[in-house]
């Protein structure tokens, strides 16, 4: 990093807790040596345990902290956050990048109000009503873009059609693709089935000439790469992402189970080992932690509430780079060379 | 088998095509003493293969062969198929079922097809709107039904109530279990979160004393066992098997290129493949297939429209069991049963 970033961490949001955010933090400035961190949550808690800590005179410089009084409960309707948590460490965070006074947020909390909170403090690109959460999914060529994965429970054609302009402008801008191949998620392959509104949305794709839009793709095909970027509500991304993370773990269970069993059975699972650690690897949440929140004028990065210090770790990791590649201008660039091209 | 069981079977549906289906049939009757099979489709095409093979007489008498003229498309919707396809295999194939020729009918067919020409002549039992295609899930602790899995993509709260009320009464008829834990697949397990349809459907099931309701799962936990029966709209559910189905064949391609690294890899792979080879066995749906068309009033499989002979041979033992175990009674039974508890 040449120039100096600036985040704001959402230290009490979701059910990690400061003892995990904390220390993920303070590895984070190891990593980015001109990366400041405004550490929002109660001040007391805070700073008590960063004295327990023997930080270096650097490591303190770029740290603040702000004091929020209140933390966003996960089982809180956004609407209700938006109403009665004001003072709360995500509310305190997100005001950050609002004023300028940080580049990006991270925050482990509740999604919904992560959501509202951000479209409220922030706003959304102009061209883009929703933002959406993204992230990418391992393939066997390499990786995809998907989104949404849990911000928009219910979509209309339109909000499929941005999310598919999203994805595209962060697949270039990301991997240097030249016109990546956006796929749609749906049910069966053929033209006239599916949901409405994803029909709908195809139309709207394949008028669009600046897209390099590939039709219909199922739940199987996100994995073989056919696509570099995925587009579905945040219904099907969540219920697919978190279908991923289950069968990893399902893996891990097995081959713990297999190490119960006889001498032979031990020794073919520890031969396994490396092979399935690959493969959990590239599902396991933690380790490819941290989603965007994309189509802000700000960069907002959700950490999964069910992460590690690691997992917290990648999340800033995510912040840091969306920052540091301009995401927002990518995007605002998209937008704008795709409404001057005729329909 | 004690009794006979006759089996209509779609020979021209789906991707499949008859060199795949026949062998299949043909295997099942070796298998099945007692079945008889109803092959629907091009007579001359059919008859041409049932002669190209050497048959036993016992095998050719307990083989019939009824004429269809045409075929449903994958392409094709529903209504078209209702209207412009009184002739194709699979109407025939249902025909049989209707009329009580035959006490179950497989098909690799058009799943909207399917499912619409089912309701059309063979009816749905008293209390349900809509049938469901189920099929059981790999967990840590056994297996999950789940449902539904692509028949219904727009669910409306009573359909998914009805939905939990049928995979409860499966899972009590095929796994013996008393009380079936039900979750209803959301995004978030918090109370008042997720698609309001979801959110409906609980507070249903939840004034349902006679069932064993216990809140919302994730994709995540399907795998965990946390629940028996997991219920959700037919888009999400496709969604999760197809994710499942995927990360199969992603795990298939990372053995296969370990195979061709050093040859450390390639020892570590060797003896790695039988932990991975029980991991792909149970998410491979070519040796699951065969999805039941629940809450009709007779017995309709689908089998996967990519399946192979193997495959479409686990669809026709999915048929016999569930004629055996006569499944629609056990679902009358359930639906009467509640039905007469006070709500």
């Amino acid at each position: 990093l040449s120039d100096r970033v600036s985040i704001a961490i959402d230290v009490m949001g979701g059910d990690l807790g400061l003892h995990t955010i904390l220390p993920a933090a303070i590895a984070a400035l190891a990593r980015y040596s001109s990366l400041h961190l405004l550490l929002c949550g109660k001040t007391a808690e805070i700073n008590r345990y960063l004295n327990s800590q023997s930080l270096s005179e650097n490591f303190r410089s770029r740290l603040s902290v702000l004091d929020a009084q209140s933390v966003v409960a996960m089982s809180e309707t956004a609407a209700f956050a938006i109403r009665h948590r004001r003072d709360s460490s995500m509310y305190i965070a997100l005001s950050q990048v609002a004023k300028g006074k940080a580049q990006a947020c991270v925050s482990a909390g509740n999604t919904g109000a992560l959501m509202a909170m951000s479209c409220l403090l922030i706003k959304t690109i102009s061209g883009i009503n929703r933002p959406a959460i993204v992230a990418s999914m391992p393939t066997v060529k390499g990786q995809t873009l998907m989104l949404d994965l849990g911000a928009n429970i219910n979509c209309k054609a339109e909000n499929l059609y941005q999310f598919a302009v999203m994805g595209s402008a962060l697949a270039s801008g990301l991997y240097g693709l030249k016109k990546p191949k956006i796929g749609l998620l749906n049910i069966g392959s053929e033209e006239n089935k599916g949901l409405l509104q994803v029909v709908e949305a195809a139309k709207l794709l394949e008028a669009q000439a600046g897209l390099n839009y590939r039709g219909f793709i199922e739940g199987d095909d996100v994995f073989s790469g056919r696509a570099d970027v995925v587009v579905c509500d945040g219904f099907a991304g969540n219920v697919l992402l978190k279908t991923s993370e289950g069968l990893a773990k399902f893996i891990n269970v097995k081959v713990a189970r297999n190490l119960k069993k006889s001498l032979f059975r031990r020794i073919l699972t520890w031969f396994a080992a490396p092979v399935l650690q690959e493969i959990r690897e590239q599902l396991d949440p933690a380790r490819r932690n941290g989603a965007i929140l994309l189509g802000l004028q700000g960069v907002v990065v959700k950490s999964h509430g069910a992460a590690t210090k690691q997992g917290f770790g990648c999340a800033i990791d995510q912040a840091v780079m969306a920052v540091e590649r301009d995401l927002v201008s990518i995007i605002e660039g998209e937008m704008q060379a795709l409404e001057s091209l005729p329909k």
